[in-house]
């Protein structure tokens, strides 16, 4: 509890290299998570290679600790593996379909989760790389991913090189609901997010991108229901082309 | 490590309550795990109320741990509570879109697993109950979720009243790839469901649905091609409801 509780993202590390082994036992560890029907829908593909890193890298934004990471990891929905099995027993697997996705995305994700805080007992440090699914399309060609077999989550993994500050988090009763869910009143947001809007760095970023507040620079500059409109036809063209 | 390494699902829970402090407190610690540019885009619902946790039932197939376990989590993809920030701010979110649901699911399903990790270290039992997909449009309803809210996972808690035997799990080395992704095999396939198929309880499921393999037991009864895809329908029109 205290190891999490005091968790990180590590964007640089140091140059000793992550033990293949040690990541085949964390991945094994990682396997207890729970999975739908315990059909484990999920591949790791772990590259190190750094020409492989560097196309990688291409696909992130070039992004630096995609290259710098000892090991890059990209979590994938996988259900081509079990399909081949069905296959080879004479069973027709009926998974080109998007619900068959999502359940593959969330055993993944509980998966990388899991291996994720296994790592990070063991002195890793982790950085979830969130744009994934910006360009699955170029992912999938980079890795070669089989139809069925789609990222969901890359990870930059080695051994911390920085200790840096914890970022912020909305207080717990911001998250939690009882019973049935209670929507936000004003009041309730104004309340919620005060410590970030307060944050130096939430004023510093305002100033930046001259906005009159922190939400405007998520909506304007971070997050823009352009680029999220793109990116889902990029991503649901994508899913199609995996067969999902 | 250990813990993790020897956890099992818990389906039988002692009635000894498991307080709302300590669930506010895994939520808290579960709450630094990683998130999409620090947005947190989920919400917890914890159902305790007898009532409402039959109703739930109804949603779940009537399974017997949704009414039994002490707390039922129902972990919620959320960007209604950052949308009513933007607005409160004179931003204009524009997060209706499919890769904001699936930006919100990953943040979701990262969260719900490291709860559930930091439970289970805190000696309580969980089960990841694998149909929230099945009906999202009952348990919206139930739950009362408004736009760009929609269930993603559900979790039984308690305290554990049984110890049974850990499930298999598939070798590591059928789940990881090295830079690319290497296509199973015929032979890869033998090998990596080998331990699996020769299971006495593989052999009974066999046994009892007249199948010929395990595969067909899965393709023919479990997670049929026909359900598959109805299920799929549900859930696209239940996302379109909720506006993504």
């Amino acid at each position: 509890m205290k190891t999490f509780a005091e968790r990180r993202s590590i964007r640089k590390y140091s140059q000793r290299p992550v033990p293949g082994e040690l990541i085949e036992s964390l991945a094994a560890g990682a396997s207890r998570a729970a999975t739908m029907g315990n059909m484990q829908l999920y591949s790791l593909v772990v590259t190190t290679d750094l020409d492989m890193k560097s196309r990688l890298a291409d696909a992130h934004h070039r992004q630096p600790m995609v290259v710098e990471a000892p090991a890059v990891l990209t979590f994938c929905a996988d259900f081509n593996r079990f399909a081949r099995w069905c296959e080879c027993r004479d069973a027709v697997p009926g998974y080109g379909n998007f619900v068959s996705f999502f359940n593959a995305a969330t055993d993944t994700l509980l998966f990388a989760q899991a291996f994720c805080t296994l790592a990070e007992e063991n002195g890793l440090g982790t950085c979830v790389i969130g744009t994934t699914v910006d360009n699955p399309g170029d992912i999938i060609g980079i890795l070669g991913l089989p139809r069925l077999v789609f990222p969901v989550l890359t990870v930059a993994l080695g051994y911390p090189d920085e200790h840096p500050e914890q970022t912020d988090r909305l207080p717990v009763e911001g998250i939690i609901h009882h019973d049935r869910y209670k929507d936000y009143s004003a009041g309730d947001i104004d309340r919620i997010y005060a410590a970030k809007e307060a944050l130096p760095e939430s004023r510093y970023f305002v100033e930046l991108n001259g906005t009159d507040n922190l939400a405007q620079v998520f909506t304007r500059f971070r997050f823009t229901e352009a680029d999220n409109i793109a990116m889902s036809e990029k991503m649901t063209a994508a899913l199609k082309k995996q067969g999902f």
